[in-house]
Protein backbone atom coordinates (compact mmCIF):
# COMPACT_ATOMS: atom_id res chain seq x y z
CA UNK A 1 0.00 0.00 0.00
CA UNK A 2 2.74 2.16 1.19
CA UNK A 3 6.42 1.32 1.06
CA UNK A 4 6.99 1.40 4.88
CA UNK A 5 3.82 -0.33 4.84
CA UNK A 6 4.39 -3.46 2.98
CA UNK A 7 7.92 -3.34 4.41
CA UNK A 8 6.57 -4.28 7.83
CA UNK A 9 3.72 -6.85 6.34
CA UNK A 10 6.73 -8.61 4.69
CA UNK A 11 8.88 -8.48 7.89
CA UNK A 12 5.92 -9.49 10.20
CA UNK A 13 5.50 -13.15 7.16
CA UNK A 14 8.36 -13.99 8.07
CA UNK A 15 7.48 -15.00 11.76
CA UNK A 16 6.66 -18.66 12.60
CA UNK A 17 2.76 -18.83 12.18
CA UNK A 18 1.98 -15.74 10.19
CA UNK A 19 1.09 -15.58 6.48
CA UNK A 20 -0.61 -13.10 4.65
CA UNK A 21 -3.89 -11.88 6.27
CA UNK A 22 -2.38 -12.44 9.50
CA UNK A 23 0.85 -10.23 8.61
CA UNK A 24 -1.58 -8.22 7.05
CA UNK A 25 -3.95 -7.44 9.57
CA UNK A 26 -0.95 -7.17 12.26
CA UNK A 27 1.16 -4.67 10.03
CA UNK A 28 -3.03 -2.39 9.85
CA UNK A 29 -3.22 -2.76 14.15
CA UNK A 30 0.32 -1.11 14.07
CA UNK A 31 0.61 1.36 11.64
CA UNK A 32 -2.96 2.49 10.59
CA UNK A 33 -5.39 1.78 13.83
CA UNK A 34 -3.08 1.71 16.98
CA UNK A 35 0.21 3.37 15.43
CA UNK A 36 1.01 4.09 19.89
CA UNK A 37 1.01 0.10 20.44
CA UNK A 38 4.15 -0.11 17.78
CA UNK A 39 6.54 2.07 20.05
CA UNK A 40 5.83 -0.68 23.22
CA UNK A 41 6.65 -3.71 20.76
CA UNK A 42 9.83 -1.95 19.48
CA UNK A 43 11.16 -1.29 22.85
CA UNK A 44 10.25 -5.18 23.96
CA UNK A 45 12.03 -6.14 20.99
CA UNK A 46 15.00 -3.93 21.77
CA UNK A 47 15.06 -5.73 25.40
CA UNK A 48 14.82 -8.71 24.62
CA UNK A 49 17.76 -8.48 22.10
CA UNK A 50 19.58 -6.77 24.63
CA UNK A 51 19.17 -9.01 28.03
CA UNK A 52 18.66 -12.75 26.63
CA UNK A 53 20.73 -14.54 27.16
CA UNK A 54 22.30 -17.90 27.81
CA UNK A 55 22.26 -19.64 31.20
CA UNK A 56 26.25 -20.28 32.03
CA UNK A 57 25.22 -23.49 33.11
CA UNK A 58 22.84 -25.03 31.54
CA UNK A 59 21.60 -23.03 27.96
CA UNK A 60 18.32 -22.44 28.64
CA UNK A 61 17.67 -18.29 28.34
CA UNK A 62 18.18 -16.30 31.07
CA UNK A 63 18.35 -12.28 31.12
CA UNK A 64 21.86 -11.09 32.01
CA UNK A 65 22.47 -9.62 35.29
CA UNK A 66 23.00 -5.97 35.42
CA UNK A 67 26.22 -6.16 37.33
CA UNK A 68 28.19 -8.07 34.47
CA UNK A 69 28.33 -11.57 35.71
CA UNK A 70 27.64 -14.56 34.14
CA UNK A 71 23.76 -14.94 33.64
CA UNK A 72 21.66 -18.17 36.02
CA UNK A 73 18.56 -19.14 34.72
CA UNK A 74 15.22 -19.29 36.91
CA UNK A 75 15.78 -22.90 36.94
CA UNK A 76 19.20 -23.28 37.85
CA UNK A 77 18.98 -20.22 40.64
CA UNK A 78 15.66 -22.06 42.02
CA UNK A 79 17.19 -23.96 45.18
CA UNK A 80 13.77 -26.41 45.00
CA UNK A 81 14.92 -27.77 41.83
CA UNK A 82 16.81 -30.85 42.35
CA UNK A 83 20.33 -30.46 41.13
CA UNK A 84 21.96 -33.86 40.56
CA UNK A 85 19.11 -34.67 38.18
CA UNK A 86 19.41 -33.28 34.45
CA UNK A 87 17.25 -33.95 31.46
CA UNK A 88 18.86 -32.41 28.58
CA UNK A 89 16.53 -31.31 25.41
CA UNK A 90 17.65 -30.21 22.27
CA UNK A 91 16.12 -26.62 22.07
CA UNK A 92 14.05 -23.73 24.75
CA UNK A 93 10.78 -24.57 23.45
CA UNK A 94 11.13 -28.21 24.09
CA UNK A 95 12.39 -27.07 27.68
CA UNK A 96 9.21 -25.01 27.70
CA UNK A 97 7.01 -28.31 26.80
CA UNK A 98 8.08 -30.43 29.66
CA UNK A 99 8.14 -27.68 32.32
CA UNK A 100 4.65 -26.31 31.27
CA UNK A 101 3.89 -30.42 32.17
CA UNK A 102 4.54 -29.93 35.85
CA UNK A 103 5.47 -33.31 35.54
CA UNK A 104 9.50 -32.60 36.48
CA UNK A 105 11.31 -30.95 39.23
CA UNK A 106 14.72 -31.78 38.01
CA UNK A 107 17.18 -29.22 36.12
CA UNK A 108 17.95 -28.95 32.44
CA UNK A 109 20.44 -29.05 29.91
CA UNK A 110 19.71 -27.53 26.27
CA UNK A 111 22.17 -28.87 23.33
CA UNK A 112 20.80 -25.97 21.17
CA UNK A 113 20.59 -28.29 18.18
CA UNK A 114 21.24 -32.00 17.41
CA UNK A 115 24.15 -33.50 15.28
CA UNK A 116 23.98 -33.56 11.72
CA UNK A 117 26.05 -34.29 9.47
CA UNK A 118 24.01 -32.95 6.43
CA UNK A 119 23.40 -29.46 8.05
CA UNK A 120 27.37 -29.33 9.39
CA UNK A 121 26.25 -29.39 12.86
CA UNK A 122 28.68 -31.50 14.85
CA UNK A 123 29.41 -32.14 18.36
CA UNK A 124 31.07 -28.95 18.53
CA UNK A 125 28.09 -26.82 17.62
CA UNK A 126 26.22 -27.89 20.15
CA UNK A 127 26.40 -27.51 23.68
CA UNK A 128 28.17 -30.70 25.34
CA UNK A 129 31.54 -29.45 26.78
CA UNK A 130 29.49 -28.03 29.55
CA UNK A 131 27.87 -31.24 29.69
CA UNK A 132 30.64 -32.69 30.60
CA UNK A 133 31.78 -30.59 32.82
CA UNK A 134 28.77 -30.69 35.01
CA UNK A 135 28.98 -34.41 34.82
CA UNK A 136 32.84 -34.36 35.83
CA UNK A 137 31.91 -31.74 38.63
CA UNK A 138 30.28 -34.69 40.33
CA UNK A 139 26.69 -32.75 40.83
CA UNK A 140 24.71 -35.02 38.80
CA UNK A 141 23.46 -38.45 39.50
CA UNK A 142 21.28 -38.99 36.63
CA UNK A 143 20.84 -38.12 33.18
CA UNK A 144 17.39 -38.08 31.61
CA UNK A 145 17.59 -37.54 27.39
CA UNK A 146 14.50 -36.06 26.51
CA UNK A 147 15.27 -36.04 22.83
CA UNK A 148 12.61 -37.15 19.51
CA UNK A 149 12.92 -40.25 18.18
CA UNK A 150 14.20 -39.60 14.66
CA UNK A 151 17.48 -40.54 13.16
CA UNK A 152 19.32 -37.63 13.95
CA UNK A 153 18.14 -36.92 17.55
CA UNK A 154 18.78 -41.12 17.54
CA UNK A 155 22.26 -40.59 16.87
CA UNK A 156 22.36 -37.12 19.32
CA UNK A 157 21.66 -39.96 22.16
CA UNK A 158 24.19 -42.48 20.97
CA UNK A 159 27.14 -39.93 20.94
CA UNK A 160 25.60 -38.56 24.37
CA UNK A 161 25.91 -41.88 26.08
CA UNK A 162 29.12 -42.86 24.25
CA UNK A 163 30.88 -39.90 24.16
CA UNK A 164 30.16 -37.40 27.21
CA UNK A 165 28.55 -39.61 29.40
CA UNK A 166 30.63 -42.29 29.04
CA UNK A 167 29.27 -44.42 32.37
CA UNK A 168 30.18 -41.70 34.59
CA UNK A 169 26.69 -41.15 35.70
CA UNK A 170 22.85 -42.66 35.61
CA UNK A 171 21.59 -42.94 32.19
CA UNK A 172 17.77 -42.95 30.60
CA UNK A 173 15.44 -41.51 27.94
CA UNK A 174 12.18 -40.61 27.63
CA UNK A 175 9.33 -42.84 26.90
CA UNK A 176 8.11 -43.11 23.50
CA UNK A 177 4.48 -44.99 23.50
CA UNK A 178 1.06 -44.00 22.37
CA UNK A 179 -0.47 -40.49 23.25
CA UNK A 180 -2.21 -39.79 26.05
CA UNK A 181 -6.40 -39.83 24.78
CA UNK A 182 -5.14 -41.14 21.30
CA UNK A 183 -7.12 -44.38 20.19
CA UNK A 184 -5.15 -47.35 18.87
CA UNK A 185 -7.06 -47.42 16.22
CA UNK A 186 -5.40 -44.02 14.39
CA UNK A 187 -1.98 -44.82 15.87
CA UNK A 188 1.14 -44.79 13.27
CA UNK A 189 3.00 -48.23 13.34
CA UNK A 190 5.85 -47.38 14.53
CA UNK A 191 4.12 -44.92 17.39
CA UNK A 192 2.43 -49.00 18.54
CA UNK A 193 5.50 -50.56 17.55
CA UNK A 194 7.59 -47.88 20.36
CA UNK A 195 4.33 -48.62 22.72
CA UNK A 196 4.53 -52.44 22.12
CA UNK A 197 8.34 -52.73 22.80
CA UNK A 198 7.89 -49.86 26.39
CA UNK A 199 5.26 -52.27 27.62
CA UNK A 200 4.73 -52.46 31.96
CA UNK A 201 4.08 -55.54 33.84
CA UNK A 202 0.85 -55.41 35.70
CA UNK B 1 10.59 -17.38 31.64
CA UNK B 2 12.79 -14.59 31.87
CA UNK B 3 11.53 -10.95 32.73
CA UNK B 4 12.02 -9.54 29.33
CA UNK B 5 11.29 -12.71 27.43
CA UNK B 6 7.73 -12.92 29.42
CA UNK B 7 7.41 -9.02 28.36
CA UNK B 8 8.06 -9.44 24.81
CA UNK B 9 5.46 -12.19 24.88
CA UNK B 10 2.78 -10.39 27.03
CA UNK B 11 3.21 -7.46 23.84
CA UNK B 12 2.75 -9.68 21.08
CA UNK B 13 -0.33 -11.51 22.85
CA UNK B 14 -2.28 -8.26 22.08
CA UNK B 15 -1.78 -8.11 18.47
CA UNK B 16 -4.69 -9.23 16.86
CA UNK B 17 -5.29 -12.89 16.12
CA UNK B 18 -2.57 -13.90 18.15
CA UNK B 19 -3.08 -15.90 21.05
CA UNK B 20 -1.03 -17.41 24.04
CA UNK B 21 0.46 -20.14 21.77
CA UNK B 22 1.29 -18.22 18.80
CA UNK B 23 2.97 -15.29 20.84
CA UNK B 24 5.40 -17.79 22.70
CA UNK B 25 6.05 -18.70 18.86
CA UNK B 26 6.87 -15.81 17.80
CA UNK B 27 8.89 -14.72 21.02
CA UNK B 28 10.88 -17.53 21.07
CA UNK B 29 11.86 -17.16 17.32
CA UNK B 30 12.82 -13.79 17.98
CA UNK B 31 14.65 -14.14 21.46
CA UNK B 32 16.27 -17.50 21.51
CA UNK B 33 16.08 -19.14 18.07
CA UNK B 34 16.81 -15.98 15.48
CA UNK B 35 17.61 -12.97 17.82
CA UNK B 36 18.95 -11.98 14.15
CA UNK B 37 15.97 -11.04 13.01
CA UNK B 38 14.76 -9.12 15.95
CA UNK B 39 16.22 -5.08 14.93
CA UNK B 40 14.91 -6.12 11.57
CA UNK B 41 11.24 -6.28 12.93
CA UNK B 42 12.00 -3.13 15.15
CA UNK B 43 13.28 -1.02 12.13
CA UNK B 44 10.38 -1.94 10.12
CA UNK B 45 8.18 -0.73 13.29
CA UNK B 46 10.63 2.72 13.79
CA UNK B 47 10.46 3.16 10.30
CA UNK B 48 6.09 2.60 9.70
CA UNK B 49 5.58 5.17 12.25
CA UNK B 50 7.90 7.28 11.44
CA UNK B 51 6.28 7.76 7.29
CA UNK B 52 3.14 6.43 7.35
CA UNK B 53 0.58 9.44 7.70
CA UNK B 54 -3.15 10.07 6.33
CA UNK B 55 -3.37 10.95 2.79
CA UNK B 56 -4.28 14.73 2.47
CA UNK B 57 -7.46 14.22 0.08
CA UNK B 58 -8.98 10.80 1.11
CA UNK B 59 -7.57 9.67 4.73
CA UNK B 60 -6.40 6.08 3.30
CA UNK B 61 -2.48 5.80 4.50
CA UNK B 62 -0.05 7.25 2.76
CA UNK B 63 3.88 7.83 3.12
CA UNK B 64 4.77 11.20 4.03
CA UNK B 65 6.80 12.56 1.30
CA UNK B 66 10.98 13.71 2.50
CA UNK B 67 9.91 17.23 1.28
CA UNK B 68 7.42 18.32 4.40
CA UNK B 69 4.90 18.62 1.21
CA UNK B 70 1.26 16.83 1.94
CA UNK B 71 1.09 12.62 2.04
CA UNK B 72 -0.71 11.52 -0.99
CA UNK B 73 -1.94 7.77 -1.32
CA UNK B 74 -0.99 6.03 -4.34
CA UNK B 75 -4.55 5.76 -5.32
CA UNK B 76 -5.22 9.34 -5.48
CA UNK B 77 -1.90 9.69 -7.04
CA UNK B 78 -2.79 7.13 -9.84
CA UNK B 79 -3.92 9.07 -12.76
CA UNK B 80 -5.88 5.96 -14.14
CA UNK B 81 -8.46 5.86 -11.38
CA UNK B 82 -11.80 7.76 -11.91
CA UNK B 83 -10.88 10.58 -9.56
CA UNK B 84 -14.98 11.55 -9.82
CA UNK B 85 -16.62 8.62 -8.70
CA UNK B 86 -15.54 8.34 -4.73
CA UNK B 87 -16.13 5.29 -2.61
CA UNK B 88 -16.73 5.99 1.07
CA UNK B 89 -15.26 3.51 3.73
CA UNK B 90 -15.08 3.47 7.37
CA UNK B 91 -11.05 1.99 7.98
CA UNK B 92 -8.12 1.19 6.17
CA UNK B 93 -8.59 -2.75 5.86
CA UNK B 94 -12.07 -2.35 4.24
CA UNK B 95 -10.60 -0.21 1.68
CA UNK B 96 -7.75 -2.90 1.02
CA UNK B 97 -10.52 -5.73 0.69
CA UNK B 98 -12.31 -3.85 -2.21
CA UNK B 99 -8.99 -2.84 -3.70
CA UNK B 100 -7.94 -6.62 -3.33
CA UNK B 101 -11.17 -7.67 -5.48
CA UNK B 102 -10.06 -5.56 -8.70
CA UNK B 103 -14.23 -5.20 -8.50
CA UNK B 104 -13.33 -0.85 -8.22
CA UNK B 105 -11.89 1.91 -10.38
CA UNK B 106 -12.40 4.91 -8.50
CA UNK B 107 -11.35 6.59 -5.79
CA UNK B 108 -12.14 6.28 -1.81
CA UNK B 109 -12.56 7.94 0.95
CA UNK B 110 -11.78 7.02 4.47
CA UNK B 111 -14.24 7.84 7.58
CA UNK B 112 -11.81 6.44 10.04
CA UNK B 113 -14.91 5.32 12.23
CA UNK B 114 -18.27 5.39 12.06
CA UNK B 115 -20.96 7.14 14.50
CA UNK B 116 -21.31 5.90 17.82
CA UNK B 117 -22.68 8.38 20.00
CA UNK B 118 -22.26 5.38 23.04
CA UNK B 119 -18.44 5.34 22.27
CA UNK B 120 -18.45 9.30 21.97
CA UNK B 121 -17.78 9.39 18.38
CA UNK B 122 -19.83 12.17 16.60
CA UNK B 123 -19.43 13.38 13.00
CA UNK B 124 -16.26 15.84 14.26
CA UNK B 125 -14.67 12.51 14.90
CA UNK B 126 -15.04 11.31 11.76
CA UNK B 127 -12.91 12.39 8.30
CA UNK B 128 -16.24 14.20 7.24
CA UNK B 129 -15.13 18.09 7.23
CA UNK B 130 -13.32 16.87 3.64
CA UNK B 131 -15.31 15.09 2.39
CA UNK B 132 -17.49 18.02 2.12
CA UNK B 133 -14.95 20.00 1.15
CA UNK B 134 -14.47 17.23 -1.87
CA UNK B 135 -17.86 17.50 -2.98
CA UNK B 136 -17.85 21.32 -3.07
CA UNK B 137 -14.99 20.98 -4.77
CA UNK B 138 -16.71 19.95 -7.82
CA UNK B 139 -14.60 17.39 -8.63
CA UNK B 140 -16.88 14.49 -7.54
CA UNK B 141 -19.88 13.43 -9.58
CA UNK B 142 -21.07 10.28 -7.83
CA UNK B 143 -20.56 9.11 -4.44
CA UNK B 144 -20.86 5.10 -3.07
CA UNK B 145 -21.62 3.90 0.45
CA UNK B 146 -19.46 0.89 1.14
CA UNK B 147 -20.58 0.70 4.58
CA UNK B 148 -22.04 -2.49 6.84
CA UNK B 149 -25.56 -2.97 7.48
CA UNK B 150 -25.46 -2.56 11.39
CA UNK B 151 -27.22 0.17 13.50
CA UNK B 152 -23.76 2.50 13.94
CA UNK B 153 -23.19 2.14 10.06
CA UNK B 154 -26.93 2.52 9.04
CA UNK B 155 -26.63 6.10 10.92
CA UNK B 156 -23.81 7.02 9.49
CA UNK B 157 -24.97 6.27 5.51
CA UNK B 158 -27.88 8.36 7.00
CA UNK B 159 -25.95 11.19 8.25
CA UNK B 160 -23.70 11.65 5.19
CA UNK B 161 -26.75 11.39 3.22
CA UNK B 162 -28.62 14.74 5.09
CA UNK B 163 -26.00 16.25 6.54
CA UNK B 164 -22.78 16.04 4.00
CA UNK B 165 -23.95 15.01 0.58
CA UNK B 166 -27.62 17.42 0.49
CA UNK B 167 -28.35 15.92 -3.26
CA UNK B 168 -24.94 17.71 -4.37
CA UNK B 169 -23.77 14.73 -5.89
CA UNK B 170 -25.52 10.83 -6.71
CA UNK B 171 -25.31 8.78 -3.92
CA UNK B 172 -25.70 5.37 -4.18
CA UNK B 173 -25.01 2.39 -1.55
CA UNK B 174 -23.23 -1.26 -2.11
CA UNK B 175 -25.84 -3.91 -2.53
CA UNK B 176 -26.68 -6.06 0.21
CA UNK B 177 -27.81 -9.54 -0.46
CA UNK B 178 -26.34 -13.45 -0.68
CA UNK B 179 -22.66 -13.86 -1.01
CA UNK B 180 -21.17 -15.68 -3.66
CA UNK B 181 -20.85 -19.52 -2.90
CA UNK B 182 -23.28 -19.27 -0.11
CA UNK B 183 -25.98 -22.06 0.04
CA UNK B 184 -29.54 -20.66 0.14
CA UNK B 185 -30.39 -23.00 3.50
CA UNK B 186 -27.41 -21.44 5.43
CA UNK B 187 -28.32 -17.99 5.13
CA UNK B 188 -29.83 -16.36 8.15
CA UNK B 189 -32.63 -14.17 7.68
CA UNK B 190 -31.61 -10.66 7.59
CA UNK B 191 -29.23 -11.58 4.67
CA UNK B 192 -31.84 -13.21 2.74
CA UNK B 193 -34.21 -10.26 3.30
CA UNK B 194 -31.24 -7.82 1.83
CA UNK B 195 -31.45 -10.73 -1.03
CA UNK B 196 -35.03 -10.63 -1.79
CA UNK B 197 -35.18 -6.55 -1.16
CA UNK B 198 -32.27 -6.07 -4.21
CA UNK B 199 -33.74 -8.35 -6.40
CA UNK B 200 -33.02 -7.15 -10.03
CA UNK B 201 -35.32 -7.55 -13.34
CA UNK B 202 -34.20 -10.56 -15.36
Amino acid sequence: MTASFDRLQQVLRRLPGLGYRSAERIALYLSVEHPEKSPELAQALAEASEKIGRCAVCGNMADKPGDGSQPLCDICANPVREASLVCVVESVPDLLAIEKSGAYRGVFHVLHGRLSPVKGVGPVQLNLASLSERIASGKVTELILALSSDVESEATCHYIQDEVVKGRVKLSRIGFGLPSGTLIGYADATTLRSALDSRKGL
